[in-house]
């Protein structure tokens, strides 16, 4: 890719201060059917944090052209960022670049960057098949995005990247591109984990969230050996209120008797 | 829960050709931080396609009652059944119970039948804490979802059905409620695994589809110990014709030396 990124609903530069969003687009019945769990949004929402972009919404959309270019025409104008998986293959089930390029009211044709990229990579003509040729095709104005893995590319429409579904791919095609993303301050965390229930925790941790505001604490519950655990999870993007945060929560778990212990993040 | 279920957008009795069609809202701060992988759309979609409803849309939202109110009111209306996952535990940001009372514009309080459930469960007073009472607020209307893992129970209102979000709850709710749902023909599956590459098989692959244009094909790559293979799933609700794709797409993929093998269904 040649052209810097930049944020759809506002076209600043850096806003350090400023909620940088991002939502996910999964397109594939294989996910709808249950036949296949998605891995890509834990992938994408981690990976988009580490550079200031927050994932604010999911979803999972079947191989039905109408309802991309609708789902794809809403959040693109909602999000400063969108992101799509899935269907930009060989085969007659992939429509997401024609789904795109009908977004977007432009036409979509073979790309000669993307060409070239394929028939290095095939080099016998005799694999560079038609179908795979029409993994060449890309909405005009569109941009490429790399694949270090299988070279057939990935695009950029303005706010919208489109990627393949193969999480190996989504990889490969993200880290080739997030330095084009203009992210905000990335949401720190820490978790703290306690053995008493939310049952017996929530009124004080209720007015530990009231006493700082500025972080938000999750509270999520779990089986940990069959017995009823908790993890708690304070966000937020400043260093010091976090710790102060953090340290409030601590105190009050230790005086509710919930043996809190900091997990690492892993 | 006492009163039958009924199909949001038509309310009419068992239609067996008719597609009866399904949304999750995932309703969760840490699915889209990434910290967890959400294995509840699998579930759902795998249990609700055996009784014949079809999952069509996936949402994950954070925990915003704004967002979930919006996106609630909105699906609700599209498909026939809703499920909602998360956010009605006893803490602070358990405010799932709020937004579905908002969305569909009833007050929310103590269910009666809910509060016994509870005081029996807990027992002991001590135990019954003001938080877990909390967990007794149900909206207006709303019917209860049993709840075989932990007790405090889900709620329905119309067609939405509002579940907690810990994996082992979800599935225990849903066993208590699926005879409530009104199913239409399941969508069968074949699945053929095949050893050319997409590119390879993709034109013949789509002269199938046009060939059998009631069942739905669809192409998914992957890698299996280094190298691409094909899995082909063969989508549709009459065996028959289920049947007549899968014998003509396994001839092909033999011509083409695909060495295809159907795979079992797990």
């Amino acid at each position: 890719m040649s052209d810097a990124a930049a944020p759809g609903r506002a076209d600043t530069a850096h806003a350090p201060d400023k909620v940088v969003t991002a939502c996910l687009v999964i397109i594939g019945n294989e996910i709808l059917s249950g036949r296949t769990r998605d891995v890509n949004l834990q992938f994408l929402a981690t990976e988009l944090n580490k550079i200031g972009v927050r994932m604010m919404e999911c979803r999972v959309v079947p191989d039905i052209e109408e309802v991309i270019v609708d789902t794809v025409n809403e959040v693109r104008r909602k999000f400063d960022y969108v992101f799509t998986t899935g269907g930009i293959g060989p085969t007659h089930d992939d429509i997401t670049a024609d789904a795109i390029a009908r977004a977007f009211g432009v036409g979509i044709s073979e790309n000669a960057e993307a060409v070239d990229r394929l028939t290095r990579y095939y080099a016998d003509p005799a694999l560079f098949t038609a179908p795979r040729r029409r993994m060449a095709r890309i909405p005009h104005g569109g941009s490429l995005v790399d694949n270090p893995v299988s070279v057939a590319p990935g695009f950029r429409m303005e706010n919208v990247f489109t990627f393949a579904g193969v999480p190996m791919i989504v990889e490969g095609m993200f880290h080739s591109m997030k330095h084009l993303l203009v992210g905000g301050r990335p949401l720190l965390s820490r978790t703290i984990r306690c053995s008493q229930p939310e049952g017996f925790i929530a009124g004080p941790l209720g007015a530990v969230q009231q006493r700082h505001p500025e972080t938000e604490i999750g509270s999520y519950p779990a089986f940990r050996q069959g017995k009823p655990s908790v993890s708690l999870i304070i966000r937020g993007t400043d260093p010091a209120k976090l710790q102060s945060a953090f340290d409030d929560l601590f105190k009050v778990l230790v005086e509710l008797k919930g043996e809190p212990e900091e997990v690492p993040v892993s």
